[in-house]
């Protein structure tokens, strides 16, 4: 097993990874506040609950949990505010205190629902993730953020909420569909892509073993991506950094929001937009003159080799543009992008040509 | 004009407490942050915006803020999820971005609404207030606590956001109903009990002065309230001390939140509920033996000086115990309540005997 801590001082916490974590009892000592009868609220969605709520269940139940469940329909349509008040309306007919601890059990909207009802609920309660997907176990196991979606945009209401503890068990993935499990590796790609070239170039080495889903090389891949994200979130918890920071975490994102909320909500999966995001930001970076067309051509290669979209989809410039408008990392009404310096280096740039911007679009986009 | 910093390290924040501060240009300097085009969105209700909206607008113009009003309809009862969502997407539409400061002009429902609304929009941005009645100026203005009603409970979701700044106007007091000005006295003797004995013999012999609203004295009563909750909040920021801290500042407050959600909310003033419930903690601490027969005298003597109800209506025990143990500050399914160890000090007891406690409800309510 591997053992990783996110260092936020008094928020510290440990990532655990491994093979098999959940069918063993898992270490909750450091996330459970110590009482005599601790109350736990699991939170999950139909679609994981019937693999894996019974092994957490036996581990719980070694510890004498007072467990309260809480099943969701699966799917990011569902990350509303009417989920976290289905969460919290459970919480409070099981009586529910502040002591009581919030497991998210599932992949990354039960992660960030779960997560902002603990968040909410009485103020803060204690919360542990355990990501049942690649992407939530390299993307949003670390770094608190938490929230739902809003009809005006993806991930408007939220909150940061540090977890007490994350439990990444690499068996659980051997489960997942070939679409999600290319939708998480778009994201531990990005980890190279914006800050640890090495990585970059052992994923280049090791992808198709990593696709077929080999139990060692992924435990590396999930820690190498958690370690480098716990890093960048380290420096800047809240993403109050003016430049860099936390936003650069965001490479391909402006774009792959538009995307996704574009193009409806779940029609396209996270990492399929953030993918074909990342070839947008890419294309723009070559513009700007930052990398060149054969660095571009090794990014394609390397989403294509991982089974992702690497086109567009033509949603009409001025679409594309009013939909980025909307974006958090946005600051006093300036479009700020995530682009790559060069490989390897990303940065946040708030000074985008309009014209250079529409060009990328249409040049990214499926005719 | 009086200037008091609430410490909390990073999060230390100044209250400004004085005669005409709104009709002044307000220094916000202190709140916004440094860009060249702040947005500001001013959440107030239909009561207050008519009373004070143009003086803080002229302030705001001053410094060239982008300005967005939210108004929603007042009273309790719109301290819901959907109040929320309505003041989100003002702000969505207004494009609002992280770099926006929220402020609330009103009581104590605007500034819990506000300051939700700030702590969760795009995982949270700066928040002012400008409390508008005496209960918000000495209560919620100090400690973050910000929140919304649940149908099973009164202030069950919510977060700890602190504010960047508090503007606490005496003026804005003269235009309360006699019946909102005692609820907020009810709150200023409840510091006296709790914590500080010589502001409660300066209370009893200024009562009449300050009823009479006295621009003066209120300032001092205001100053004199605000820094004991500072200093409690202080030392127990987020209400994790096991015993005392800033559980004592809810003396009364679990009587009270069972009689405001069993009367259904807004039928019972938040003041009226806590001077009521108060007498009941009162009574619960002589049947202990820890204050005497004179004390639950004088404690009456004076909140009935104050205008406030010191009989409870008669829910019937039963109710009374079912409504108080949905309570925040129950610990492990036990019931923890804040009673008088001696009069000016407070302590929380988990201790309590059913039979003790079921006899204070029927001595307390009327028959």
């Amino acid at each position: 097993m591997r053992r990783l801590i996110v260092s936020l001082g008094e928020r510290s916490y440990p990532i655990l990874i491994g093979k098999g974590l959940l069918s063993e009892t898992i270490d909750l000592g450091a996330a459970l506040p110590k009482v005599t009868h601790p109350k736990i609220a699991i939170v999950s969605n139909e679609t994981v609950a019937p693999l894996y709520l019974d092994a957490l269940q036996s581990s719980l139940a070694l510890v004498g949990a007072d467990v309260t469940l809480i099943v969701l329909p699966d799917g990011e349509q569902f990350k509303t505010w009417e989920s976290i008040n289905v969460i919290h309306d459970a919480m409070l007919s099981a009586r529910c205190d502040r002591n009581t601890t919030v497991i998210a059990l599932g992949g990354g909207v039960i992660g960030d629902l779960a997560g902002f009802a603990a968040a909410t609920y009485q103020r803060g309660v204690a919360f542990v993730q355990i990501p049942t997907t690649l992407l939530s176990q390299v993307d949003s196991s670390v770094g608190g953020k938490t929230g739902i979606n809003h009809a005006r945009g993806k991930n408007m209401i939220g909150a940061f909420w540090q977890p007490k503890l994350v439990v990444a068990d690499t068996t659980v993935l051997q489960s997942l569909s070939a679409r999600e499990f290319s939708s998480g590796m778009a994201e531990v790609i990005k980890y190279g892509l914006i800050r640890d070239m090495p990585f970059f170039e052992w994923l280049e080495r090791n992808l198709e073993t990593l696709m077929a889903r080999d139990a060692e090389t992924l435990a590396y891949a999930i820690e190498q991506s958690c370690s480098n994200k716990a890093q960048v979130v380290a420096a800047d918890e809240m993403e109050t950094a003016k430049e860099g920071g936390r936003a650069l975490l965001n490479l391909g994102h402006t774009f792959g929001h538009a995307i996704e909320t574009g193009m409806g909500y779940g029609q396209w999966l996270h990492g399929e937009a953030v993918a074909a995001g990342t070839l947008m930001a890419a294309e723009l970076s070559r513009r700007l003159g930052w990398i060149a067309e054969t660095d571009v051509t090794r990014i394609r290669a390397i989403y294509q080799r991982a089974s992702l979209p690497t086109i567009a989809p033509n949603l009409g410039a001025s679409r594309y543009l009013e939909l980025m408008s909307h974006d958090k990392k946005n600051l006093n009404g300036k479009l700020r992008l995530v682009l790559l310096r060069q490989l390897g280096e990303a940065v946040t740039f708030s000074e985008v040509n309009k014209s250079d911007l529409i060009a990328t679009i249409e040049a990214c986009c499926e005719n």
